[in-house]
C-alpha cells in the first residue's frame, strides 16, 4: 500500500471505490500534468450521507462532515487518474458548493471539512486554492459537492520523491 | 466542411454564429494547448430560447433541450478558437448551471443534455468531466448555462488524425 | 514601482496587502505557468465593504462596485504569487458569483464591475474568458466573490516586454 493511502488508514478512513458517475460524463480528464476531477456529492456505499440544505435540515456543523465524506470520494477518482494516491503532485484548485438556504453566509466553515481532511492527509501537497459558494441545490440534493484541479507527479510510478511545493 | 461539422449537420443541427459577450469579456482565452470558453446561454438567432427556472416555469425536460441550446453555443466558441471543430483534442470540463428553485436536485438530468449531445457528436473526444449545481439565477434568466475547458490539437490543421483520448 | 501599479495608482486606486484566507485554503496555487487563485471577496481592511444580496438590500449598482473592491483584492493575490502584477500575461478566466435573490438574471451587470477595472488596468492582458451566475450565499456574506485563473509570463522579473496576447 502506498504512503498516503497508508496514512489514510491510519487516519481512520478507508479510500472508498471510484464513485460511479451520476450522468454522462467521466471521473476525471486528463491533459498533461493537469487532472480535472468530476464533481463529488456525499455518498458512501451508494446511500447519501447528508441530504437537505444547511440552514434548513443540516447545519455548519453536518455539513463539515459532508465534506469530508466528499473529499474521500475525491481521493477515490485521484487513485482512479493516477495510480495511486502517491503519484498526486499537489491540489491546484478545490471548488467547494453547499446546498444552503438563500443568504447563508458560512460556506468557508462547510467547505474546510474537506480542506482540513486533505490537509492533515497530504501536508503541503493537499493544501490548495479554494472557492467555496452556497448553491440553490446539488444532486440527489448532497448537502456538499466539491469539484478538485489537481497535477500529477512528473516521475515514474514507484519513485520515491518530495517534491518542493510551491506555497506563497 | 470539417468532419464534425458535418455529423453536426447530419444530426439536424446547424453550427451558430459565435455568440456575442453579453459583458465585457472574450469569449475565449488561450494558455498553451488549453482553452477557456466564456459562459454560453439559451440563445438562438439573438432569442432566448428557455427562460426562467426549472421547478417553476421549466421542467427537467425543457432544461434538457435548454442545456442542448447552450452546447451549441458552445460549439460555436470552440470553432471560432481552434478555427474548427476538428481541431479540438477533449473536452476537459464542463461546468453546468441550472437556473432553479431552492432544493432543486435534479441538475444532472438537466445538464445530460449537453452532454449526451457532446458525446453524441464527437464520440470519446467529447466525453468530459463535469460539475452540475442548481444555481440562484442566470444571466438574461437563461435556463441553462455551460462553461466549458477544451484541450486543441498539437497537429497543424489539415492533419488527419485519431488522437488517443486518455480514458479511466 | 512597477508600470501597472503606477497604472493602479494614477487610476485613484492603492493596491491591498493580500486577502487573509478566510479559511484553510491558500490564496493562490501555481501550476507550470498557470496560477489558480483563491475566491476573493469584497473585503478591505478587514472590513466587508458590500454584503447582502443583489435584489434585497443591493443593487445592480452596488453590486458592480462590490465586484470592483474584489478585484482589488484579486490583484493583490496576482501580486503575491508574481511578486509584480507586471509579471502576469494574461488573466485567463473569471468565475464571478453574485449573491443575489432567486432567479436573479443581471448577474453580468454586476461582474462587469471588475471586468471593466481588469480590462482598464491592464488592457489587452487583462481581458478575459468568464462566467457570471447568481448564487444563494456568498463567505461572510459578501454581494460578490471572485475566482480568477491566469497565466505568468515565462520571462525573467525585470525584463521589459510586451507579449501578444492571443485574442478572437
Amino acid at each position: 500500500m502506498d504512503q498516503f493511502e497508508k496514512k489514510l488508514s491510519a487516519m481512520g478512513y478507508t479510500l472508498p471505490p471510484p464513485p460511479a458517475p451520476g450522468g454522462n460524463y467521466l471521473p476525471f480528464r486528463r491533459s498533461g500534468k493537469t487532472i480535472y476531477l468530476a464533481g463529488v456529492i456525499a455518498v458512501q456505499n451508494g446511500q447519501m450521507t447528508h441530504t437537505g440544505q444547511v440552514g434548513a435540515g443540516q447545519t455548519v456543523e453536518t455539513g463539515y462532515a459532508a465534506a469530508r465524506v466528499c473529499a474521500l470520494n475525491a481521493l477515490a477518482a485521484i487513485k482512479l487518474a493516477l495510480g495511486s494516491l502517491d503519484e498526486m503532485a499537489q491540489i491546484l484548485f478545490l471548488g467547494g458548493y453547499v446546498n444552503a438556504v438563500s443568504g447563508f453566509a458560512e460556506s468557508p466553515q462547510v467547505i474546510n471539512g474537506a480542506s482540513d481532511f486533505l490537509v492533515e492527509l497530504f501536508g503541503e501537497r493537499g493544501q490548495h486554492a479554494r472557492a467555496a459558494v452556497a448553491v440553490a441545490g446539488l444532486p440527489k440534493d448532497s448537502t456538499v459537492e466539491l469539484q478538485l484541479i489537481v497535477e500529477a507527479l512528473p516521475f515514474e510510478k514507484g519513485t520515491s520523491v518530495s517534491k518542493p511545493v510551491r506555497m506563497p
